[in-house]
Parts: structure tokens; C-alpha cells; sequence
């Protein structure tokens, strides 16, 4: 099933979609339900999963208002906002991998002065983490992304994202790894400024659970970029192409390091537009993986 | 089963005893379990009750290590003090009811100007409700209890205490409900005196949830009060003798009236020591229910 | 000088009206600003008091934009709402005096069937305390306040309620005390009942500091109560009238009993619309007191 | 001054160090101060610094019971425990730079298969910062600190850290950055491994307000390692040394990127164990800083 969180007058709710594309207010349902993550530590509590605990309650609230997720995401869109979308979760922290896919590594290469240091992450056992950002830096579906005004050469990575409860991947997103590659380009150690920095992430719209997505390594993941409302740049890649699994990543990036309840983790891009393509103000960066949806930004210099 | 809350080496747990009386850690087992308002979410998130949540994770742990209800207990009196025991739920708002027995009502009577008042309530439909105390309030067992520097004539009351939850009755424990009969004696409009004021209630030790308590009104209710190592007063009542049962006051309560969950209500008192006693500084009181357990405090003046 | 709290794009705001009318966004100016708590916080610390701290932020910003105070109110009434007044504290609890007229004293008497104790309490050196409200149950200006269902005769109470930090009077607001005469003419001990229900109190619209009121036992209080456009009731009173005044109150609140930071209390009302007048859904409430300003509800049944 | 933040019965203090060595328990004087963050935001809304507001204080409360700085840290060591320490902000983020002295610069290339990236920066404009941890992975003063179970070569790094607030410096600690330059050797690209796990951070004990201070670009820094009750390593270095001072690296940091108030930033390293030593279970880690005093943590293996 996929969950939303959304703001309704001022007030947060969980919805969440069933098979026939309709979503019911789970927090009108039960006002315990404030965030996703309550449900997630309803069913680690119980020893339960969100879907069982999501069909639980409609379960016993049959003919209980449901509203179309087409609806709510139209909804959510700027000049529209009856709703306004949140990220799927309260994430406290959101990591990044690097180089998880043979075309990340060449463009990583192509970018670089240091192009070693790639290929050698590519091939090796440990992958490359970073901290990608906090809660506070979390733009939401429909939001605003940015790009930095001192890079020249800026890029949305289209990354599929795990969200984990105590350790362990429970659902899916879509994720907008924003990146410069200017700054990354120069040097590999200025790899964190080239990736935090104000509204340099976005997760949404929907989290689909580990329960629903079926195989999370054989997924679509397209990426279009539309200026002056035509399509400037389209891009494809599949998880599969992802050199180690999401299984794989969650494992290393918990070695000796304790993560706190809905940490979210970016997997790697797969699709990066070409050397001579950089985002301009006003691009509007679409996200779309299968089974999850579309995640929509709009580029502004921050 | 029996619940209790209690701190260790700074950390609050939540520990469940089971029928053979050995409590179990559920902290230790599962860290998303930090209060009873925890294990009852989960239960209305998912439908379910605090004993089923309960039973399922320690059926998913059997083996984990166990104390013994007495040993705990005994760890948290004062000068020992390997735990220090918290009220059993973090109730928002402690509220009371008056004169629900007939014994109460005798007693307002005598110690009042306008003795009326309290048959008028009694006969009535309309119960008298009042606001005991705010979380910041409420004293732990073993803690200190508060009597007034500006009354002469001070009890406690030992009375049943239902805890709620959505507005609805989810567990008992025992309350102290620390009274000025000076002050209330003077003028019914002095109750909020007689009865806030710093460390004037007490809630605990444990919580019963409402599927473990059997007829919670067919519960004796006993207070004793030890004065320099001996028994000055001891007394009896019964939760059958309530003139109006709990199902009937939470009815009232919340009629019109919204209240936080977790809010925990005393009901009243059926014993009240004799016209000649007053409480003093280092009495120790003692209110013992049928099936939840001994609630202790030691007397200051506040 | 005056104090507002209000939501602005879902931010909450904190603003402050000079001598001229001009209201000054402190939060725009430094976000530490966050309520008017920070505030008094802020001055507690320094040793200062919030006139103090305003006037620096304002000599330290000067040419800062503001906005009418007039154009503010006018902003925030149902139908524009370009802001979202507040109520200009965040009283954790909100406490109330009765009796503190010579009038109320006679109304009181008249509804009741003891009339004895409002005699006996308007004598006494004790005065007559409750508790009204937590910060869960405050309707902010030109919210709704509420009528219970189960009661057939209805008034609003209009008080200078002051605002306490470290127990002490720190300003000043306007209080509506929604009170049933029904339930507390019924029996005194109904007092909560007839006090503490769904949307039963509103604070506003603005706090003035204790350093501006001038002499507060000198203020005009003027209730109206409109109905289908029209003056159904006004009525007039002035703090000069109380009884007992407002030091003399918070000395006894606080007499054994810690209040929170931010505790505002209410001081007793000096009018009432006769016995023959009750509350109607949609009946607007106006409050209006020297120097403060007027708080408007209008009132539902709940 | 100095600035302490400490546990005592379980309450959270502030104490204020003046010139004579004296601690004086803010939070005892005023319980408004419950942490340094506290003084920072009145000195923030009042246009002061935290001396002025601390003298301030201390000036009203003339008399008020101190206890010397050393009897405060001996209470906290382990084994005797009176008091806790705490890091002496709540930082939310700790970020860090890197290669900001020569030596720094030189270790790095020897351990490094890409020894070129290091001089490219300590040569570049822009630094190399990084995310080094959020406030749940700090360590108090006399806290273990952590070298993974992963890594073979390990090292402290003793570092001069300041705190911001509002993006500005307000003051300045010592700081403990744990290193693998095993994983850090293999590959720039996995710094982020190297850095940040569990423990990896520390800082403390005290906090020196920038008023303070002095030049915060001439203390000495002393790093020694004791094991087995000897010592193992001793180093020093000078904030003179830094290529880059403390103003230039907080300007980078900040530069298109919001960081929350109480964020500490550690400055990177003058002085690293020789090749050949790695640290050890037990190994006792003190990093001593003119003016501030000295941290000391034990390792452990995470």
C-alpha cells in the first residue's frame, strides 16, 4: 500500500492508497495516527507490518470517505493546495549512496580531476555513504529544490530511497539527490558541500512498504527535467542496474553506526544528464519509479 | 496484567507483570516502548488491547530475563533505590470525583458549614467532578505527599483510579487523593484548594489494565496510616459500595469535555479517618486495592 | 506596550505595538522570537522585562516595517484571515477568581439554591480560586466559545485576566469565563462542571506588559453580546470594583500551589446580563478593556 | 567565562565560571536556565553576549553558593560521580574541517592511496568540511569514545571546536574528532565511514565565550594518550597554524547552507600520532586547549 502525509488546515495526516487508487484519512480515522511513523512503531510494537496494521483499520471502518490519489496529488500542486504534501516520513536523517550504478561511476569519473578514487569505490566491498541531510533540509513534493549559486554545473539525481525503522528497510520512496557537480568535480573531499546545502533533498510522494513494493531491485526509475514548459532532458534506469542492493547498502551503513528510527537512504543514480546540460531556475524536475509515483520539484537558486 | 514505570540509571522503562508475578522489561525488549501511553497506542492503532500487545512480545521473547514483582518493589523503596518507580501512566490531567459514597458524603457533612450541598450531590444524577492535578503535580510511590502550611486538618483519600484512553476507561490504579478538610470544610467554593496543591496527589504503583481487573467494583480498598512506626489509623472500604460505578463517572466527565489521553480519574473516597485525626509531617500513608497493589507516600508540609 | 501572537503561513508569529499603533513582527526580525514566553524568558534571564527587551530590538531595527494594529485585527476576522490571531500567551493553565464583585456576588446568589456561600466567600480573607483551562481547551479572538448542550441558561464572564511568570503578574489581557448558570446554580460543587467544558475560555487579543497597564484596578470592562446584528446585552464594570485586587489574588494562588510559567488567570466578573438573558448559538461576545483592546467570539453549542 | 553544562539528581545545570576559578549554578538562581542554549537565545533577544547576561546575574545574586571549577571536574570523574558532565552545548549538528594545518595536510597524504586531493585543497579557497555528528552520537566529557570494530589503525584528533548560533561564533571547546584513517586511507570517498559512527565525537568539558576568549587563533593544543597507566602519545600543536582561521571556516560552512543554532564546528587537526600507533581499547584520551581545560575520554570498540 502507499502512505501520504499531508497537511489539511494546518492540521498533519497520514493517508494511505489502497489497490484501487483511493486513499482514506487515517488520522480522521484514528487521531492517534499523526505521521507515518506512528504506524511504523505501532506495528514494531505489536509485531505487526503497516499494511496489516493500515488493513486492520479499514477493515473495521468500512465505508469510511475516501478521496481519489489522483485527486490528492492534483490537489497538492502548486496554485491548486487543498492539501499540501509532506515528505511520506518524519525521515531525522537522510543518507546517500554513491556510485552504485556503472553510469554514476562514469560520470563521476568524467567530472573529476581525481577520476581513481571512483572506479576504486565502484569495484571495492564497502560502498560510499555520505549524510545527505536532516529533517529541517527536507523539501516536500511540489516544493522548491535548489542549486547553489557558487556552481555552475548543477544536477538532480533520481535515486530510489529505503526508509528504515530499527535498522531495517520497511517501505520506498522516490528521491531527488540534488548535486553540483562543479563542486564535487574539483575535489572529492568537497563531496559534502557538493550535496548539503538548503533544499538539496526531497523525498516523495508516496512511501510504498516493503510489504507492497515486490521486488525493490527491478524498478523503473525515469527522470524528466521541463523548461519553459517543454521537456529538456529525459532520462531511464532500473534497480537493477544498481551494483549492490538495498539489502546490501542498509547493512554497511549501520556497521558501527546507529541510526535513528525513519532514516531514509538514497540509493545511487543511475541516469545523470549529459556533461553539457546544467539546471536552471525554474526547471521543473519530475521523479517517477514504479509503484510509487512521481516526485515533482521546481528548481530555485538558493 | 500489571504495568508498571519506573526510571534505571536515568532511563524510563516500562515493565509488565505476568500472572506468576514477574515483571518483564519491555524498554529492554523493544526501545519503541518508553511509556504505558506507548503499549496503549499501539493497542488503538491496531485494535487491540495492552494485555494482547503485551502477551505478544513476550511470547516473541520467551526466555527474556525477568524480576520478581516483590523485588522491584522492594528496589524502589526509599534507601534502597536500584529503580525509582513512576506513576504508572503519564497522565496529562488527573481529575476526581466526590461524595460517591455514602461514607464520603457523611464526612463532607460533618466537617462543613453548608452540609446540604453534599446530600444534594449524592441523590442527584449529576456526580461532582473536580480538576486534581496536572502531571507536573503528581507525585511518584514512595515520593513525598504534601499537606498545606495553612490547614490544620488534612487526610488522604484512598480511592480507585481509572485511567482512559479515547475517552474510554483502559486500566486501574490506586490514587491518593491528599485533601485540606479545613479548607474544604470552610466553603464547598474552597475545593480547588483543598485539593491542588503541590504534591497532592499520588498515583500507582501499578497499572491493571481493564481486561486483567475482573469487577472493578468489587474491589476493597484499604488505608493505613503509620505514625512513628505504628498504626494510627486503619481503614475500610469496597468499590461496591460506590453509589455511581466507574463506567458511569467517565460518562459525566467527558460529556462535554474533551480530555488528554492518558487523563487518569479517582473516584472517590469510602474510607476517611475519624473527626479527631489529622495527618502530620512523616506519616506514612498507605492505600492497598484488591489486585493492582500498595501505594505508599510519606507526608511533608508543603 | 502590546503583545499579539498570530499564524501567518503557518508560522506562528510574535508582534509588538508601539505608543503610535504600529505592530512590529519581532519573530521576522530575530526567529529566536518564537512566542511571547521567549520573551518573558528572555527578560527573567537579563533581569529586564519585555518593554525593555522590545524597545532594544526595535532601537536596534529601526526603519523595520510595520502594520497597523487596526489593519491586524481587521486581518484576522473571520472572512480575511490573512493572519490567524492567537491567544497572546501560551498559558499552560489557565485559573480563575469568583466573587470578586460585589455583583457577582449578588448573581451568584440569585441562581443558586445555596445562596449562602457566595456571601461567606465575598467576606472572607480567602477568596474563591478554580481551575479553567488548559492550554488544550483556549479559544483564540474571534474563535468560537461554547455553550454545553446540557445546560439551558448561559452567560460569558468578562475579566481582566493577568498573565504570571515566576508567579508573579508579568501583564495583562482580556478573559472570557464562558460559565452554565444552570449547572453551578444547581449545586456549588458543580463549579468545574458549570467552568471547565469544550471551548469555554478565550485570552485576548493582546497582552500588555504589567510596565504599561498603568494601574490596573482602574479599567473599564464593557461586555456586549450581539445577536442577529443587534445589541442584545452590554453591560459595564471597572477593576476599581474588585473586591480584592490582583496581587492580592496571585498571592493566594500561589500560596502552596506552583503555577507554570505563563499561568494567566481571570479575576472575577464585575457584570452579568440579568437572570432573564441567556447565550444563543451565533450570539457574538465582545470584551472590551482600557488599554487592551476587545476580544470578539462567537459562541456554538458544544 | 566558562561554561559548564552538568547532571546533577538528575536535573540538567548550567554553572558559570568566573576568573577566580569559582562555579556558580545558574540554574539554581534562575530555572529558566536549563541549558547554555538558554543564554545564548536571551543574550540573542536582548542584544547581549552571554558574560554580560552571566555578570548580570551573578551581580543580583551577590552571595550565592559556588564550588571551584577543579572540585566540580574531579566530582565528575568516573568512579566518584557527584555530578555528570555534559558537552557544554546542545549542539544539534557537529560539523568538522579538514587538512587546515600542514601536519594535517602530511598525514593524510601518507595514508592515503590518493595523496593528491589533500594538497589540492589545503592549497583550494574552499576547505574541505564535513558532517561529522548530530547531538545523539556525542559524547559527554569522561564518555567512552569509539574506534570500529572494523578499522585497525585509529586516532583521536584533538581539535579546536566553536559553536555558533545565529551562523555567527559565540564561542569555542575543545573538541575530540575519533578518525579511522584505515577506511579514510583507502578512499577519500568513504570519509564519511571514516567519521561518523558510533561515538565518534566528543566535546567539552567547558565552553569559552567568544567574549573571552582571547585570540582564538594563539592556544595551544595538547593531545596525550595514556595507557596502561603511562603515557602512550604526546603532541602539540598551535591555532596559530591553522591555514584558515576560525571566521573564514564558519563562512564557508554557512555559505548556502542553514545551520541550526548551537551547531559546533571542530577545525581540524595540528597534531596526529605517528604512523605506527593506533589506539587501543582503554587508551585514555586528554586534549587540554589554553583557556578552555581538558577533555578526557576513554576508547572502547564499537
Amino acid at each position: 500500500m502507499r502512505y501520504y502525509q499531508y497537511l489539511q488546515n494546518g492540521t498533519k495526516h497520514v493517508g494511505v492508497e489502497d489497490d484501487a487508487g483511493q486513499v482514506t484519512d487515517l488520522t480522521a480515522l484514528n487521531s492517534q495516527i499523526g505521521s507515518t511513523l506512528d504506524l511504523f512503531k505501532a506495528a514494531s510494537i505489536t509485531g505487526s507490518d503497516i499494511d496489516s496494521v493500515a488493513r486492520g483499520i479499514l477493515a473495521a471502518n468500512k465505508g469510511a470517505a475516501t478521496t481519489s490519489a489522483a485527486e490528492l496529488l492534483d490537489g497538492a500542486k502548486p496554485g491548486c493546495h487543498w492539501v499540501t504534501l509532506l515528505p511520506p516520513v518524519d525521515a531525522p536523517e537522510v543518507w546517500a549512496f554513491g556510485v552504485t550504478y556503472m553510469d554514476s561511476m562514469r560520470e563521476r569519473q568524467a567530472e573529476s580531476g581525481s577520476p581513481d578514487v571512483y572506479a576504486k569505490v565502484y569495484d571495492a566491498d564497502r560502498p560510499e555513504s555520505f549524510f545527505k541531510a536532516t529533517l529541517d533540509r527536507l523539501q516536500s513534493p511540489f516544493d522548491d529544490v535548489g542549486i547553489r549559486a557558487d556552481s555552475g554545473w548543477d544536477v538532480p539525481e533520481p535515486e530510489l530511497a529505503f526508509v528504515t525503522y530499527g535498522g531495517k528497510i520497511v517501505g520506498y520512496t522516490c528521491g531527488n539527490d540534488m548535486s553540483s557537480r562543479t563542486i564535487e568535480g574539483e575535489n572529492p573531499l568537497y563531496l559534502p558541500q557538493a550535496k548539503v546545502y538548503d533544499k538539496s533533498a526531497s523525498l516523495g510522494p508516496a512511501l510504498v512498504s516493503k510489504e507492497s513494493i515486490g521486488d525493490a531491485q527491478k524498478l523503473s526509475v525515469t527522470l524528466t527535467i521541463d523548461r519553459d514548459g517543454k521537456e529538456a532532458f529525459r532520462g531511464e534506469a532500473n534497480t537493477a542496474d544498481m551494483k549492490r542492493d538495498c539489502e546490501y547498502l542498509v547493512g554497511w551503513l549501520t556497521r558501527h553506526n546507529s541510526i535513528p528510527d525513519g532514516t531514509s537512504v538514497m540509493t545511487g543514480t543511475g541516469t545523470i544528464p549529459p556533461p553539457e546540460f546544467t539546471l536552471q531556475a525554474g526547471d521543473v524536475v519530475n521523479i517517477t519509479i514504479d509503484k510509487i509515483g512521481t516526485l515533482t520539484n521546481t528548481v530555485v537558486v538558493v
